[in-house]
């Protein structure tokens, strides 16, 4: 067994038998999305260089940018103290959220409680998908 | 019903009722660590301005920092897209990972495919923790 066989097969899985995926802007840092990863993508991720993630809601395996072509080139991968999360550093291309902004957290808490939309669209999601992300 | 009474249940929680929790420095923009919180953890977080968990191994409330002393202030609270996730941004004091790192993710994946610390140990674990985080 390759060493990256078994660094892959010693990560630890919750009981949906995924490992929580934080995909980060490598140059700003900024947090683009939260998705979810199996041992399969977390090796098609690592194999290919663009990010792959297991889909809860749809049951498929999904490369992000396949539909709006805004993909993930991989820059560095890091996990935690538990190995059952990994930390993904990437080059985005277009946008990473399925709104159209930029990062998938562009609503920030408010004073009062309420959600306030803190970023600027940069595409129409109408014009980017047919469906889904 | 308040506006962050109706923010908070507005959350799209998991199988487990929880949301996945991206605890991110407010300076520095790194990713501290990631744990989860439910309505409760939630609206503890906002309330008290230090950041709180469901810790689903030991299935009790904790506050980071409660043994250590490393807490965490809120300075400013994310969504997602799907409001299944948020990023919270604090000012670390001590360190966040258990581990004695000021980030859990103090481990990159190597070309070998293996993982090497890339992080200094900034506290000695044994003796800041009688046991646990």
């Amino acid at each position: 067994m390759s060493q990256l066989d078994e660094t892959i097969q010693s990560m630890k899985l919750d009981d949906h038998g995924l490992l929580t995926a934080v995909i980060v802007d490598a140059a700003s840092k900024a947090v683009l999305m939260v998705a979810f990863m199996d041992p399969k993508a977390l090796a098609e991720t690592i194999r290919t260089g663009k990010t792959h993630f297991w889909s809860r809601s749809r049951k498929k395996y999904w490369m992000k940018g396949e539909e709006s072509g805004h993909t993930q080139d991989v820059q560095a991968i890091y996990t935690d103290c538990d190995k059952d999360c990994v930390v993904v550093e990437v080059v985005q291309h277009g946008a990473a959220c399925h709104d159209g902004y930029r990062s998938c957290f562009y609503r920030r808490l408010t004073a009062e409680g309420g959600w306030e939309i803190v970023a600027e669209k940069v595409f129409d999601p109408g014009k980017v998908y047919g469906k889904g992300t």
